[in-house]
């Protein structure tokens, strides 16, 4: 909300009052408004219009330090956004730069610019690439699949989730290293979505086919390389077929994260020993100092139309909370998004 | 049993006869007696004096290819021997070199040389070494160390089943490159041996102590580096403390080879991804064209008594299946080895 100037004048923000038990209920946050405050030095007042919604936001919520210190009840949750600089006291930010950072589940960032990055736009290329094709999707599939799975030319790459905005990249980045890439998905729809879309070589609809089996007919000559977003009977099913030598990059265990208790792991977890897999997780933060790396690798290809994505959009910082758990019932159809704002122009 | 002449004559073996059910009885072996073979051209006749009992044997009995292929019923059960040349049809072994290779659970090897290693004694130094410290054992505690571990010095390393005959020399090589070595074994004498003896910083007995308890105690700096022979609870154990960036090199997971039907794997697994660990499952027969290298490392500290290991001998081939059992049931101290004859002057 403006004010008659076009200066922003209060805020409202999905704060977390309490633990989630399995999936989130809108009733674990609290709907706040407030006045948005005046910024100090080398500060900057973001107007966010995207707000991400992922995976991991699930596990930001439990009381546990992780590769993110634990968010206190009361705090704004966490999240990343896109956001538009509406006033700024710091020299490297100027009004109307449009900027990426951790802005949370509010309508408005007022802070400090540390961790926020200026975006350039890609000509051709929608605003949305940075939240579905860059940013911490795209460099995640990016780091996780060059970094610490190594694909070869010709090698066979499986990837879960492969209909999601993490998978969904990699997969493409996959083919562009040169393998025979399988995705994994939750629907008809969205195997089509990767098989005739994106180019991947076969795609298994999880829901209605044994997995098992699947992956013996879409992977002839075994798995050299897993990219693991959900972990669960999927993890189990790849380990059964997996090669000597292969690579586990492990992105993400969406099966888990709604786990009210403990979760057995792969049963065939003795095939890491067998086959001398290297198993090995990654947070994509830790690949900062070279994202720019990344950054010019992906954007000739999202220019060069080699990387397709999609996004699904849900209207309004309200329903951030329902809209999450699509991801965990497999219903989004593409990058989730929550549309706080309008894009800038 | 020798003719007069001093050259064999009858051969026995213990040949694999049905695929054990859990842990082996000596009904899944056949006691068998042949005639000693003539050896072909390239081929040699070694006399087998100590058989070498190891988990993985337990393996090896199943009835699909592993990293070795599937032994089919009938086989002399396959296993790592010492023995002395008695015949040799091949230029590069004389009678009375002392050889080592995959000999099996007999007392005569008559074959191909291929995959036998002529060895030179240690001055000052028993046989039993190459089969305690060098060999297979020596090896795979030092790559599965320095390849797949990499400890650094001041990082804790943790070793499982540290007093059996890879993790006791895994903790010595982790002590030489200067890290706080805790063990886990399954007695107090056990304890007190890699304690006192190889100079272990911790020892705990996991029969007698809650293991989480005591990891928390015994490595208050979380753990870097995780030398894995059981899998099963010490490995969720483990991976509750261990530390961003570590590194786990599985070795072996003994609490699984006499499984009936499927094993859960770790029910942490979910600290792979949120600590970036790397698990990395090797066998070092991948690293036979560097065993010179290993070897080049090992005689020296064998030979200045860094590397201390002790042997636990059973009599007599006819002892093997029975002897095999200690090793599941932690009643060996030290590496076990079948005295099949004795060992040459």
């Amino acid at each position: 909300m403006a004010t008659p100037a076009g200066r922003a004048d209060v805020n409202h923000a999905w704060r977390l009052v309490s633990r989630p038990q399995g999936r989130v209920k809108e009733s674990d946050f609290e709907w706040a408004e407030t006045r948005v405050p005046e910024i100090g030095e080398g500060q900057i007042l973001a107007r966010i219009f995207y707000l991400s919604l992922d995976p991991a936001q699930r596990m930001w919520m439990e009381p546990v330090d992780s590769y993110m210190p634990m968010l206190p009840l009361g705090s704004v949750m966490r999240g990343g956004t896109l956001g538009v600089v509406e006033a700024s006291r710091n020299a490297a930010y100027a009004v109307g730069d449009i900027v990426q950072g951790m802005g949370g589940w509010q309508e408005y960032y007022a802070g400090d610019a540390a961790g926020w990055m200026k975006l350039t736009r890609i000509p051709g290329v929608p605003l949305t690439a940075f939240l579905a094709a860059m940013g911490h999707i795209g460099f995640t599939a990016y780091f996780g699949l060059r970094d610490i799975a190594q694909p070869k030319p010709g090698e066979t790459l499986v990837v879960s989730a492969a209909a999601g905005a993490v998978g969904s990249i990699a997969g493409q980045i996959g083919k562009i290293a040169g393998c025979r890439v399988v995705g994994i998905a939750g629907s008809d729809e969205k195997c089509n979505w990767i098989a005739r879309e994106l180019g991947f070589d076969a795609a298994i609809n999880y829901k209605k086919e044994n997995v098992r089996d699947a992956l013996k007919r879409a992977c002839p000559n075994g798995i050299d390389v897993y990219f693991e977003n959900v972990g669960g009977d999927i993890l189990d099913a790849v380990l059964e077929r997996i090669n000597v030598g292969a690579r586990v990059a492990v992105c993400g265990l969406i099966s888990r994260y709604n786990a009210t208790g403990p979760v057995p792991g792969p049963s065939n977890f003795a095939n890491i020993l067998l086959k001398r897999v290297r198993v090995q997780g990654f947070i994509v933060r830790d690949y900062m100092p070279r994202f720019a790396e990344a950054a010019a690798k992906i954007v000739p290809w999202l220019a060069e139309g080699k990387l397709k994505y999609r996004v699904d959009i849900a209207e309004g910082l309200r329903s951030a909370p329902a809209a999450l758990n699509k991801l965990f019932d497999g219903m989004n159809k593409g990058k989730l998004l929550v549309r706080v704002s309008e894009e800038p122009l």
